[in-house]
């Protein structure tokens, strides 16, 4: 990308209504832009790194036998109503509408009614399970608050992933691939370390779910881990039969704040049994198919991110979400086409800062947009036939051989 | 993809209440699964399809120096009102929902307003014109009846495209530009010798728009040709002073209805006016900025596809959009084992149909689901070191070395 030749425009100041400081920093470094509170378009920049978080959860559910699909965000009432959750005061976040031929319509909060009413198509004998089936979807829900950025929007992408069993043993054995999977995800989007498999409330059919949370001073979650961060639990299943059951003691636990980046459920009967979803059995016999869903919130992810790794000076993105990798400043004539020559290289991979403006104006620019390697070249470092680059993360400056970065590149 | 690993199944019968033969036939091959009328998911196979689809035109467009964004669904109505859009008088297809917190919202049925509105943060300057920002978005449309399929949907996916410029003459550039893009688009979806760029009423700021309409039985608009179709006109547009303009005269023309696939417009200011976006040029004088519009239906053009080249036996894919492009059948011991060899060397671009049912069906399966080139490998076959390929649209049958084969693959 040449920033002479894009629209984005890094900006100054915060918008006054940005309190959070992913959606400050990314609307000042040009990577999203407030439609309204919750609501945000996503721009070049931004895009691209929903893109690469995309890919990394797509990759990972293909290994495991996933089929994407992409369901609508319109939404029939029909099977809402069969499982009562058309209701709104047993969903209370539904944007509603009406059709103009009549009839309500509800905006996707989540896509379970629909999925398992649209599997009735698809499953009828043991022999077409297991499935698994998910997709990158628009969610809407209608927040009564929405202040903090990306993290908790009116309207966000999430991924979901259901799948669709004859056993309770089998939806055990995908469940714990699932839980690997994430591990993977959220290792390879940076969160890792900070990411930890939580107890929560299980619902109707089991006694927990799961929950992905990432350690964060701005998380609107309450969890308790002990030492090792070997369990964690959410708030709301705090209680002596919980500590019990996961053998840990109150007075070891310590609290802290997250934000949930994904959740797995196992659904069972939930859904298939108010909605007829059904399989014959080698017998012949009617049954039940077991569920579980899948959850990973694709846009917080990114406001995780944010929050997780920005420092005073702006954005730093790992490298796997990254836009690009490096960001280009040629100083000098001959900087200026060397510079110029390294993009032309993998313009995929690479900002150039081509605009005609102060080195330092490109300097601030490049630490705010965040990208992991700037890389300077100027007379200086040409006279060793070298260019001058940063770790955006660490700080850390080095020379670097040109032919090696063209390699690289 | 392996067919016995897929939920997808092909359906013998179309649903009853799908009367459009492309919803009938995706139906049918396992690509879309109706939601409600005018509202569709996309299975793995349609997924796909427009995968394929918007990989053309974003390549295209990229050529021109376009920027992919991403807008919000939920709309914000202040925008709206300064243009008299947000009324249902106006604009009669509106679906509009609440916030929890109070106000109307609008789901965008096209995004000039908000994106309008959007650059007022992007362009101040003639030095940040000109520039082209689109998307591949969902639009919703309350349309009253929806019973063409995906030709008209009341949730379908479009990308629209917008230019921003300094003067007429530089709009005036784009928009040809983008007239040729449009062409080699159509062109590379299979759809070039049916698809004709027409005369179509312009609005308040130009006397006319252009439409990409392609010659199909099915559509719904009502189009008028000459003898070598160099001219072509929407009724909407039939009178004496436009033949005038157009120099054809009335009765060299033939009638026949089409479907518009695309659309551009030159919007100059009836957007950026009322919405006040404006730049300052040389003179540090400010001015109206010029805009442009173009649009082309995702998901309608994947209708259109279908309209035009199935036959009774299904669907029939140009190579460009097809899902895959080889359909594997093994026959006999020895043929399953070269069918699973060759498409372990790319299963990106097979599939293999591995089920456990008899050739005849995965021949009919074959046809339906309408991969380009069926390729069965049966003892006979190798007894030639050959498989037996057969074109879908052409029924052309021939055989071809597996060496040969393989390394195409």
């Amino acid at each position: 990308m040449r920033l002479s030749k894009t629209f984005i425009k890094t900006l100054r100041e915060a918008p006054n209504d940005e309190t959070a400081q992913n959606g400050a920093l990314l609307t000042r470094a040009g990577y999203i832009h407030k439609e309204m509170a919750g609501v945000y378009d996503y721009l070049p920049l931004g895009l691209k790194v929903i893109e690469n978080i995309k890919s990394i959860i797509r990759e990972e559910l293909n290994k495991l036998g996933c089929e994407e699909i992409s369901m609508s965000a319109l939404q029939n009432p029909e099977p809402w109503e069969k499982t009562g959750r058309f209701s709104d005061q047993e969903v209370d976040i539904w944007f509603k509408t009406e059709l103009a031929s009549g009839g309500k319509l509800g905006l996707a909060p989540t896509h379970e009614e629909p999925i398992v009413n649209m599997m009735k198509a698809y499953i009828s004998s043991y022999k077409d399970l297991p499935l698994y089936a998910y997709q990158f979807q628009t969610k809407f829900r209608n927040e009564l608050r929405a202040k903090s950025g990306i993290l908790r929007g009116r309207e966000f992408l999430m991924k979901d992933l259901y799948s669709f069993h004859t056993s309770e043993e089998d939806l055990d054995k995908f469940y714990t691939e699932v839980e690997r999977a994430y591990e993977r995800i959220f290792d390879r989007l940076g969160l890792g370390e900070d990411t930890f498999e939580t107890f929560a409330s299980g619902g109707i059919f089991a006694k927990y779910s799961h929950e992905f949370q990432t350690f964060l001073p701005v998380g609107e979650d309450m969890v308790y881990y002990n030492g090792d961060k070997s369990t964690v639990l959410n708030k709301e299943v705090l209680s002596d039969e919980v500590l019990g059951d996961l053998g840990v003691k109150r007075e070891e636990l310590t609290e802290t704040t997250a934000a949930e980046v994904g959740n797995i459920f196992k659904l069972k009967f939930k859904y298939s049994e108010p909605l007829g979803l059904k399989f014959a059995d080698e017998n012949n016999e009617q049954k039940n198919v077991y569920m579980g869903c899948y959850g990973i919130g694709v846009s917080r992810v990114m406001g995780v991110i944010v929050e997780k790794y920005a420092d005073k000076k702006g954005l730093v993105w790992p490298e796997a979400v990254a836009p690009f990798r490096y960001y280009l400043v040629g100083i000098g004539e001959a900087g200026v086409v060397k510079a110029e020559e390294i993009y032309n290289k993998n313009p995929e991979l690479c900002i150039l800062d081509d605009r005609d403006i102060r080195p330092g104006e490109k300097f601030a620019d490049a630490e705010l947009i965040g990208i992991p390697y700037r890389v300077v070249i100027s007379e200086r470092t040409l006279s060793e036939s070298s260019a001058e680059v940063t770790n955006r993360r660490t700080g850390e400056t080095k020379l670097i051989k040109i032919d090696d970065l063209i390699s690289e590149i």
